[in-house]
C-alpha cells in the first residue's frame, strides 16, 4: 500500500462543513489501506485576519513576532481536522511544524526548508494514525517558529513527501487541476490530465496560480510525483510529473496572463559596454528580479533598456535607478504598470518556429499590440496592455485549443 | 534592581487599545529598570470561540487536540503584545509554553506543571528583552502541546516567578484587588490592602474569582510574593503573601458568595460503621470532590448523610449513588441546586467564637435561613437558599466592615 502526502488549501477548509468534507478525503484515502500525511493551511480568511490585528497595532512589527502570530492559523485547521477524523472513527494526530520536524533557516516571513527529521511522522503512522501537519511553517535553529512565505503550504507537501518518500503528492484545491487557460477567463479552456514540471513551472510563474514555482521546484529535484485536484469535485485532476505520454509530439499546454508585471524603460543610456550588467546586479543587490530584458540597437551613442519586474517591486526599482542616475548614466527613467505578460507554455516548442508564429499572427488578427517578446526552451511570451489581456488570452487559446479559431 | 512578573488576563488584551494599555504597563516597569516577564491569557472571547469551533465539528474531541487549537489563544495574544512594544521602541521576544520550558505531566487540559526549564528565558533577558511568555500551556514528555486548565495562566505566572526567583508576581486583571466581597453585589464592600495567602486560598475557593486556587497554592508553598491589581486603574492593589501587617489581631478579611454548589441528601441509610467511607471513596474514585459534609444523629436505626459537590458534578454524583443504591444501602437521594454557600474568611478566626456567632445572627436579623455550617482555621461557611444569597451577604458584610450595620 502506498503512502500519500495530501495538501489542502485555505478554501478547502474555510468552514466546518468543508473540513468535514476533507476529513472524508482523506479518510476514505486512509480506507483503501494508505498512509496518509496531511498538510493543512490556516483557514480561509484566517491569515488576512491575523495580518489586520498585527496592522491595527504595529504596520512594521518584526517578521520573528508575525511569524509566531501567522503561525496559529494552521495550528487551529490541522486540530480542528484532527476532531473531525476522530468523529468518523479514525485515530488522528495533529503536529505543528516543529513537531512534524520541519526545519528551516532563520529567514522570517519567508524561510527555506533545510531538512525534515521525519521521526516523530514516522512513528505516528507506525501506530496507524492519520498525521496532520500545519502547513507554512518550521522552526529554525534558535527554536523560533518560522513561516514559509507564498506557496509555503505547498512546499511544505512536497518537502514532506520527499522525506517520506511518498509515492504521490496531492495538492487539494478549490479548481480541477490545472487548465489550458485560466477557466474563468477564457472559453474552451481545458483541464489536462498530465503536464512535466517544467512546463508547470512556467505555468504557475506566469500567474496560473495553482501551484506555487517553490513547490514544483522542490518536486522536480525530489522527483516527487504531484497532483492537483479539486476537494470538491472528487474528478481525476492533473498529474505533475518528470515525463509525461504526450512528450513525443510537440505541444502547447497551456496559456497564461500574469499581471503581476510593469515594465520599466531606462533611455537615453550611454552606448558603452558592462551597462546592462551595471544596472541588473544593482537591482539584485537590492532583491528585484528581472524578467524580460530588451536592448534597442545603439543609434547616436545611446542606447535603451527596457525590462519587467514584479509590479510590487516597480517603484522600488525606479528609486534604486533614479537614485544611481549619475553612475549609471541616462536620460530618463519610465515606469508603465498597465501591462500584462501573456505565455504559451509546452515542452517541445524550441525545435517549433510555427508556434510563436502561431502566437503572434493569432494576436495581430485580434488587433492586440505586442511591446515586448521573451522566449525560452518551452514558452514564448509577449508584453501587451493590459486592457487588451483577456482579450489576448482568448484569441491565442483559441489559436491552439479549438479547432475553429477565431481567425 | 528586581525582577517582575506580570500577568494579564484575558479581558486586559481584549483589542488593540487593550494590548497598547498592557505595553505601556510593561514598559514603564521594564523603565524603571526592572527585569519583567509577562504572562498573557487569550483575547477576551478567543478561547469560547475557538471551543465553539470544536464543538460544531466534533463536541467529544480528544483533549490532545483540543490543547493543540486552544494553545493558539495565547501565542496570538503574546505575538501581539510584543509587536505594541516593539513600536514603543523597546527589545520583546514572544515565547510559547514549550519555548518558555513550561514542562507538564500529560493530563492534556488538565496539566500540572512538573518543572520550568529557565534557560531561554535567562537568555533573552540577559539581553535585556521583555519576555512574553504564552500563559495556560505547557508541553509533556511527547513534545505535546498540553494546557493548565482553569486558572491556568495565574499558574503559568506564578510558576515562572518562583523558578526565577522573582522579587514580585503582579496579576493584573479587571478589578482593583481583592475586596471585602464583591463590590457588584454588597454595598460598602472595601479593598484590603493585603491579605495572607490562606484567607486568599479559602476566597478563592469561595468563589471571589480574582485569583485562582491553584496559583495562590503554588505562591504559598514557594514563597512568592503576589500582587493583584487593575490594568486600567493604575492604582496599587492587593498584596498576598505569608505574613500581613495586621495578623496580630482577629480580624475578617472578606465575605464570599459561592453558587457553584449543589446539596446532595442520602435519606434513610443504614446506620453502620464505615458506610460515610464507602460513599465518599466511591465519589473521589469517579473524581467528584465533595465540600461541606453533614451527618444526622443515627435514630431507629437509620440515618441520613448530606453533602454538597460543585454544581456541574451533581447529577453525575446522583447517578453513582443510584447505581450503587444497593450496595451502599439508602431508601432516597435528594438533590437541591438551588443553594449558594456564603463564607467569612479571616486569620486568626478559630481562635475566637464570637466571629462565627456574629455571622449567624446577622443573617437570623435577615430572616435568612441556615441549612448547613462547615467551619475551619479561617472561615466560616453556610449553606442558603440561592434567591437569599446576596441579601446574606450584604447582611454579613455590614456586620463585620459597616460600624452602622443593618441591625
Amino acid at each position: 500500500m502506498a503512502l500519500i502526502v495530501q495538501k489542502f488549501g485555505g478554501s478547502s477548509v474555510k468552514d466546518a462543513d468543508h473540513v468535514r468534507n476533507v476529513a472524508r478525503i482523506i479518510t476514505e484515502t486512509y480506507r483503501k489501506g494508505h498512509s496518509v500525511v496531511v498538510v493543512l493551511s490556516a483557514q480561509g480568511d484566517t491569515t488576512d485576519d491575523l495580518i489586520a490585528k498585527a496592522q491595527e497595532i504595529n504596520p512594521h512589527a518584526s517578521k520573528r513576532e508575525m511569524d509566531m502570530l501567522l503561525a496559529t492559523g494552521e495550528q487551529i485547521s490541522i486540530s480542528l481536522c484532527a476532531m473531525a477524523i476522530e468523529r468518523m472513527g479514525y485515530q488522528a494526530v495533529s503536529l505543528t511544524g516543529w513537531q512534524a520536524g520541519m526545519l528551516t533557516n532563520s529567514a522570517y516571513s519567508n524561510a527555506r526548508i533545510k531538512r525534515v527529521n521525519t521521526e516523530r511522522i514516522q512513528k505516528e503512522l507506525d501506530k496507524k494514525k492519520i498525521v496532520l501537519v500545519a502547513g507554512f511553517q518550521g522552526i529554525n535553529k534558535y527554536d523560533d517558529v518560522t513561516t514559509l512565505g507564498r506557496g509555503g503550504s505547498d512546499t511544505s507537501a512536497v518537502a514532506l513527501a520527499a522525506s517520506l518518500g511518498a509515492d504521490l503528492c496531492q495538492i487539494y484545491t478549490d479548481v480541477d487541476g490545472v487548465y489550458t487557460a485560466d477557466p474563468r477567463i477564457v472559453k474552451g479552456a481545458r483541464k489536462l490530465d498530465e503536464i512535466t514540471f517544467d512546463e508547470m513551472l512556467e505555468l504557475a510563474s506566469l500567474g496560473a496560480q495553482v501551484l506555487h514555482n517553490r513547490s514544483v521546484e522542490m518536486a522536480k529535484r525530489y522527483n516527487v510525483n504531484m497532483e492537483v485536484l479539486s476537494s470538491l469535485s472528487g474528478k481525476p485532476g492533473t498529474k505533475v510529473k518528470e515525463v509525461v505520454k504526450t512528450m513525443e509530439k510537440t505541444h502547447v499546454s497551456g496559456v497564461a496572463k500574469d499581471k503581476n508585471v510593469a515594465r520599466l524603460a531606462l533611455v537615453g543610456l550611454a552606448d558603452q559596454p558592462g551597462i546592462a550588467f551595471k544596472i541588473f546586479s544593482m537591482l539584485a543587490r537590492e532583491g528585484i528580479n528581472v524578467d524580460i530584458i530588451l536592448q534597442s540597437i545603439g543609434r547616436d551613442e545611446s542606447k535603451d533598456i527596457s525590462f519587467t519586474v514584479a509590479r510590487n517591486d516597480a517603484e522600488e526599482a525606479k528609486r534604486v535607478l533614479e537614485e544611481n542616475k549619475e553612475a549609471i548614466g541616462f536620460q530618463s527613467v519610465e515606469l508603465n504598470d498597465h501591462i500584462a505578460k501573456i505565455s504559451i507554455v509546452g515542452a517541445g516548442m524550441a525545435n517549433n518556429a510555427g508556434v510563436a508564429c502561431k502566437m503572434f499572427e493569432a494576436l495581430f488578427s485580434a488587433g492586440i499590440n505586442i511591446s515586448m517578446i521573451s522566449t525560452s526552451e518551452i514558452k514564448v511570451s509577449v508584453l501587451v496592455e493590459e486592457r487588451d489581456a483577456d482579450r489576448a488570452v482568448q484569441a491565442v487559446h483559441d489559436r491552439f485549443f479549438n479547432e475553429f479559431g477565431n481567425t
